[in-house]
């Protein structure tokens, strides 16, 4: 079992940080993974991406080639990355994104990430977060003790409340959807 | 051109933060990078890495094989690390590191980065960044500029000019390696 995720959006939203996350909650799963962002010339362009390989074996091919879960944030982002997406993949969208179709088999998912780490959590700054829980229960990827734990393991200190509190808001966002 | 960089100390020594740096001053030089850390059984044994590759062109292959610039903060990651460098590698440690002999052709630089952070900058927390401008200057991998304005987009707000401080003390310490 192998899984590519490709997290996309714009510079500063922490989506490499949220990468680094997902990896370590698949350690702490007893799983490999790997982690990595390239830079050039696309890296100019305004669209940010990071990846993450979750495997229970070894990760012999370190290169996201078509990823089975794949995060946008903003639209300048699924422009670019939307066509790369596996056939049965899991394609999660901020709901400030417009997107008219999707491939046959691709579920996809509209949810206000960015609004609820505003509005409902208070910060703009942990939509990253809000974004992790709810990947997390959609897909299952890693186990909500592991998340929790990488979470805390890597928040500046005196954070912990408001990204515990993103985390669950991103949790409920996906439950909800699943229901 | 490329140039394939392995960063090895414990967790919490801020080394990805290290390699997200050196590959986003290597896209503001105007080439291509790619930053990675894997995660799988060898990084439950206390020793971390964190991988950087940069090149003038594409980067097709993105896995580090044999890095020809290497840093190992701790003892247990220059145990466990040192035995993979280029012919012509650089191979930088700390002073606290033991290490007997190296393959004929790679440049040993021990330095007392660790003890710089703590008792010069006076924070423990900015050694990956006296680490840094260390590498900068040994190496030259990337231009001082870039390096400059990665650090600083990459920081806290508030610890710009610890951070400023750490990189100069690094550099410095560098520079007197090579007179």
């Amino acid at each position: 079992m192998r899984t590519e995720m490709r997290l996309t959006g714009s510079g500063g939203q922490g989506l490499i940080l949220a990468g680094i996350i997902f990896a370590e909650a698949a350690l702490l799963d007893g799983k490999n993974s790997l982690q990595s962002q390239s830079y050039g010339p696309e890296a100019r362009g305004g669209a940010s991406k990071a990846e993450v390989i979750i495997s229970n074996e070894e990760i012999d091919f370190p290169k996201v080639e078509m990823p089975s879960v794949l995060l946008s944030l903003t639209q300048v982002a699924c422009d670019k990355y939307h066509g790369e997406i596996s056939d049965d993949g899991i394609f999660i969208i901020d709901e400030t994104v417009d997107l008219e179709t999707v491939k046959d088999g691709v579920k996809l998912y509209r949810a206000p990430i960015l609004k609820t780490a505003t509005e409902v959590v208070g910060k703009s700054i942990v939509a990253n977060i809000v974004a992790i829980g709810y990947i997390t229960e959609i897909t299952k990827i890693v186990s909500r003790e592991s998340i929790e734990q990488a979470v805390l393991s890597r928040i500046p200190a005196g954070t912990e409340e408001l990204n515990k509190k993103a985390l669950q808001e991103g949790y409920k966002l996906a439950e909800m959807a699943l229901k």
